[in-house]
């Protein structure tokens, strides 16, 4: 049987026992051009939240009644599509579910000798091209320039602290805790790390970045965004990639008190959406892949097993209970 | 004698008759390599209110007991500067006050036969150089794109909207009643007014910008900035040039909620400050110029007679009770 996770209720705040749905229902036969694909790996990501909001944005929102979207990675076990085989492995838009039939060509295939499956999802997937490109491009980190950080040890922030380590920056990275805090100063190599459960953020910033912060990769939104508004550089950079903070609380949503910041340090704010650059994804796996094979970029994964744990495994992207990557293991 | 108006308080919201001192003082004697300069013209902007403020900016916030910064235009009529003639005219930081001394370089001359005095503090000063560098620079507009600009019918805002007619985009203006909304209309020659007074301002931006604001000049902030985020086109540019809306009340000032528009429309939202230009404020002239000799680049002054109006005619800022340009005639 197949096992369904369907989004049942948009939840107001935080999502709970009502959200989703879970169902068992035949598994799906392939038509012509199709392939049945077991998933592997579900992957769990804050955007997911997004996507529940009955709301504009970079795609639609999941409809009342379907499978709830998630990036997965899983098996072909039946094809009827000639350029397919069975056994290979695809990456892409599977969502929370067992087994799924789909036009493969809407999938990306990856190679499994090359790294272990979740990486696909992780360092060499949504994750490791939301940091690099969010980084890179909207950025443009120049040697020397100090970079700060938000959910540092986390899926994104982690690798983002990496490479702009390996471009020749100064890294600040900004976690909960402190072992989250030893973790990416000592085994990521981060320059610095402030602890936002204990420490005054805006002063540790002032205190570690006393030139300023050039570039801010945001994740968080909220206070941590005015904290770091209010110690930019001249002409720094700040990075709107997602804003986790606010995700649970949309009518009570918090906007940067501190934009004018903005005009006086001639600065600027930019958002962007990773898939925008998805053919662009395999020159940054050949960049990142070395990087990956030599430790200069490491990565954690939580794994979870079992597909039926998703409700209370995704409140574990929120509450900051994890390590890196949240991954369901199917 | 003299009159100057200096800072004697520190305002929490709007200035009020303690906010300055006006005093009698004898008139200044120059040094060698400085000049004596009776004010003409003193141009009154909203960035005064920030200038005010113990706070860190782009320049130092004037002093207590100083006098109140501003920039004016005036008449040298002593020199002790052998490069610098008495009965020439210069514009600069010349401050609140009837009189003053200075070393000449620090300020610019102005060619008074070119166009009439206020022009240099109005559309060939720092006021069309705002509009002029926030807009083509930061704004970068392309010909066919959609402008969204508040404070339409303002000193900046009312020259941003014809520079971007000139450069061949759609212009919808905001701004106040009826009046100001037929004025940039049919004077000014923007495509659409939005009277924020009396219209709903996001519904208002949607129906005059069905697919998406391109560019967004913001003068203003507040519930005008997020109607406006909550409208952009997909890498829209918005241009912080100010934030009058919250100027008199920093302490409850309010963020963007909708700034993560940034990140949904991969947009971006930057700042700047015109003085960063300065080196090109002649070539920015050289550009106006025809476009004001032709009449395609129109402006209204408010002009007010005595230095002693000062503190009263300085809230007309905020009230929005002018047209165009204000400036107190000395």
């Amino acid at each position: 049987m197949n096992i369904q996770f369907l989004l049942a209720e948009r939840p107001k705040g935080a999502p709970d026992a009502q959200t989703w749905q879970k169902v068992n229902n035949e598994i799906p036969v392939p038509e012509e051009g199709q392939v049945l694909v077991q998933n592997e790996y579900i992957s769990l990501d804050p955007a997911m939240r997004g996507w529940m909001n009955d709301a504009r944005s970079y795609i639609p929102p999941v409809q009342l009644g379907d499978v709830m979207r998630a990036v997965t990675v899983g098996k072909i076990i039946e094809s009827k599509h000639e350029k397919y085989q069975t056994g290979e492995y695809l990456v892409g838009l599977g969502g929370v579910q067992k087994y799924f039939v789909i036009n493969p060509e809407k999938l990306n295939r990856v190679m499994p000798n090359l790294a272990p499956l979740p990486t696909f999802l992780g360092m060499l997937g949504i994750t490791g091209y939301t940091a690099y490109f969010g980084l890179l491009r909207i950025g443009e980190p120049k040697e020397g320039e100090t970079v700060l950080v938000s959910a540092a040890a986390g899926a994104v922030g982690s690798v983002v602290g990496q490479i702009a380590k390996i471009k020749g920056c100064r890294v600040v990275g900004i976690a909960g805790g402190p072992e989250k805090c030893k973790y990416i100063v000592d085994e990521l190599g981060m320059d610095a790390a402030i602890d936002y459960k204990n420490e005054d953020v805006g002063k540790a910033i002032r205190n570690h970045c006393p030139d300023g912060v050039d570039i801010y990769f945001d994740n968080v939104g909220g206070d941590m965004l005015d904290a770091a508004l209010g110690n930019l550089s001249k002409r720094a950079r700040v990075i709107i990639c997602g804003a986790i903070s606010q995700y649970n609380d949309m009518e009570n949503r918090q906007g940067p008190k501190n934009y004018m910041a903005l005009l006086i340090r001639r600065a600027r704010m930019e958002g962007f959406v990773v898939s925008d650059y998805a053919a662009e994804f395999a020159n940054a796996a050949m960049e990142m892949y070395p990087w990956i094979q030599s430790g200069k970029l490491k990565s954690r994964e939580t794994i979870v097993e079992g597909i039926e744990n998703f409700p209370d495994t995704f409140k574990r992207l929120f509450s900051g209970n994890k390590e890196g990557k949240l991954i369901i293991k199917v």
